[in-house]
């Protein structure tokens, strides 16, 4: 195959090491892939989880893989589809800003399922999961915001290249291989945005759909099925078909490839909600506990927002003040301020139909108005800003510039395991989800990534 | 659901009644069908087939469905991608050429698989057939070439809406679903063109992809999973994501429903090569008989071209003289007049590589020119135009105005009863291509589609 941007990332995927991995990567994973797991765990049961649950089950096949809290063994292929979708399902899985993708629903589940038909290490599936990291991230940062532009999700269409190389590299394809998995993933990456019309569940489905496509890929070029080699920079490739502007920096792509890791620039998110959301509530929930706050004190909440969130985050004001389900209480930025000062927290529970409708919720956010400020540092950083005005006049704020899970304020590692607990006990017994976090901090020790799995199945 | 494009395909496809379908369209979905079966049978055994029969085989899972020619029996999404991707293997299956789509390699696999699954009878086959092809091929209708000019094989990415429809209507989804089903699959509507680049066998997956997205999508519907309402026409749905220019004649997608039958409109193939290229190939074989000529009486070839066909056709011209590889042969005008008039025909095996090496044919291409003629009537039709000048001196022309296979000039059932007989007698015994071909003129008399399918299973 001749030299394309796939053959370089090829290369860095099937040349990178365990060794070599700095232990601030290799530690990140293993934290992310709890956090994931965690999140995954918070949807099992859920409506649109059951609904996938119910076609690969039918489906069934070789009992390669775990299927999350699920009887039995599937394909690696359908268990990925299915745990995939269980990740993104509460909004809670974490985010690189810049690649706007959501990388870990992908990673981990594709990791999980074909490392655990491959029979591999918990050190080859931990090397695996950083060479999707850094692929499928990469394609995302070499184009800024360009798939959504277009109206794709770009973590559909970054995650299928992700989940190819991930499993291509347990299935330990060379890089010219690896390079026909990315090619081939070019012609199944797909991921509509139109979900955000009317809250459709497609969002949810498109980590695990990536998970599925990528495994399929990578299976197809270990049996010698080709792509093309330039399916990422040519003419008819993913940018010129998938991204506006249609020019990529195709520097982004692969210069630094193994110096710099995007894997740790990746946040975690510390409330289950639309991340441009959560350092205003980080700072709504410092101003309630620094000043005793009930939400009776509040007079009146000012939100100072960066241009480019407002259509996100406030607009249009009305529905984000009543959001009109659960769904679209997600993306309210009224109503995640609003949350966190009646209830000092906000957990998935907190985003359900019956406490949107919480009219001490509401009073706060039909008292919310929000000013533009264009001095926030955005989108580099998620930023927040709060005003609240008191009953007794007076006006306090506060604000906070980079969102707390960022690698520059990272959530501590005690916080990631409150929000592991906190999801895992969902679905699991407290003395399954503590042997579960164990043996995640210990995962790339284990000689088989069935030793950590077996935790995840229904017993 | 809200009314929306999605709402109307899907109403008219949950209604479609057999009983309503002119005889004209159950006579021709039988002979597609038929053609498509042994534009399978052709593909078996080819390196890109087995690589994927390997990949569907080590899923296992549910008896569902029959794999051509394989052992065993599969669910119905592994076993549509198999069959899917045998039938755009030798670029022999049918097209529709204002939607630029080929929709039997898609419609036919899935209508067999889902049809064997869910215990369906011939009539209620060939109806979900009829309902895929008019919703697959209206998509396409409504951007004519607008996919294509985007990057994307409108065959993966219309392919994946009609085979959620086929599949939809034979699991008796009401036209709710079947539009939640429609809206799934706008998540995953795929296929990338980069394949022209260097002839990667992606462009042969699409078709089997499609069906196999397309029936995860319907089961996934029958589930109650949602997509959106408007994954077609909205802001971010498939127009304006996958189309340039994007807008969409919307009225092309709907009007006429179930008076018009757009699968009439779809071009059989006499040949196994690029489409534009047939009615050329017709006059060198009328040429060739009328005069009874030999490659040697032949001096020069000209050929009058449509200028829009020129890029496809004859350029680079060198590289069509002279094509590099079997597959870069069946899209060279030069070489496929040529190996009509040194073969008198042009089979499956005169696109070989070893045939593209033939000095007798390669003589005849040196002496083709070509001259633009935009007097053709392209390309509301294919037409074609050969001149050739003897060695003694006379020229003598013949031009086809439509191409053959069309519906204003039809291939006869004579004429698809040899086609099929050449392509199924590369893997099927004599008596038992026979039987299928007499069981599948009777296909809409079957109380199971089983007893078609049984056939092409592997004894």
């Amino acid at each position: 195959m001749t030299e394309t941007c796939s053959m370089e990332l090829a290369r860095f995927a099937a040349e990178l090491e365990y060794a070599k991995l700095p232990s601030e990567v290799v530690e990140n994973v293993r934290l992310r892939l709890l956090d994931t797991v965690g999140v995954c765990l918070a949807s099992v049961g859920t409506e649109y989880a059951s609904a996938i649950a119910d076609v690969v089950r039918s489906q069934g096949g070789r009992p390669e893989a775990t299927l999350f809290c699920q009887p039995d063994r599937l394909p690696a292929t359908w268990a990925a589809l299915y745990n995939g979708a269980l990740a993104h399902g509460n909004d809670f899985d974490d985010t690189h800003s810049v690649a706007l993708v959501h990388p870990s629903g992908v990673v981990i589940p594709t990791a999980l399922a074909v490392a655990e038909r491959t029979g591999a290490t918990g050190r080859e599936a931990v090397t695996a999961a950083v060479a999707g990291y850094e692929v499928g991230l990469r394609i995302g940062m070499a184009v800024p915001s360009g798939f959504h532009a277009r109206g794709f999700h770009a973590t559909g269409v970054c995650g299928t290249f992700a989940a190819a190389v991930t499993a291509g590299r347990l299935l330990r394809l060379d890089a010219s291989h690896l390079a026909h998995a990315i090619g081939i993933a070019g012609s199944q990456a797909a991921g509509s945005l139109e979900f955000l019309a009317d809250g459709a569940w497609t969002k949810r489905l498109h980590p695990g759909w990536a998970a599925h496509a990528g495994i399929v890929a990578a299976l197809l070029a270990a049996r010698g099925y080709t792509g093309p080699a330039a399916a990422l920079e040519g003419r008819f490739g993913l940018f010129n078909a998938y991204a506006t502007p249609a020019r990529p920096d195709l520097t982004r792509l692969t210069s630094g490839l193994g110096q710099e890791w995007e894997v740790l620039n990746t946040d975690f998110k510390p409330y289950p909600c639309g991340h441009l959301s959560h350092p205003y509530m980080d700072c709504a929930r410092s101003l309630r506990a620094k000043h005793q706050l009930t939400p009776e004190d509040v007079e009146a909440i000012e939100l100072r927002v960066p241009g480019p969130a407002v259509p996100i985050l406030c607009e249009p004001l009305a529905d984000k003040r009543r959001p009109a389900n659960a769904y679209a209480a997600r993306f309210s930025l009224p109503y995640a301020v609003a949350v966190v000062l009646a209830e000092g927290q906000a957990g998935i529970d907190d985003f359900s139909e019956a406490r949107i409708r919480d009219p001490r919720i509401l009073a706060l956010t039909a008292r919310t108005t929000y000013q533009i400020d264009n001095t926030l540092p955005f989108p580099e950083h998620f930023p927040g800003w709060v005003r609240l005005r008191l009953r007794d006049g007076s006006e306090i704020e506060a604000r906070m510039d980079v969102s707390r899970g960022s690698r520059e304020h990272p959530m501590t590692e005690a916080e990631l395991h409150e929000k592991f607990e906190s999801n895992a006990a969902r679905t699991l017994p407290r003395e399954a989800l503590e042997a579960l976090w164990e043996q995640g901090l210990g995962f790339d020790g284990l000689s088989g990534v069935a030793e950590f799995t077996r935790f995840l199945a229904k017993s």
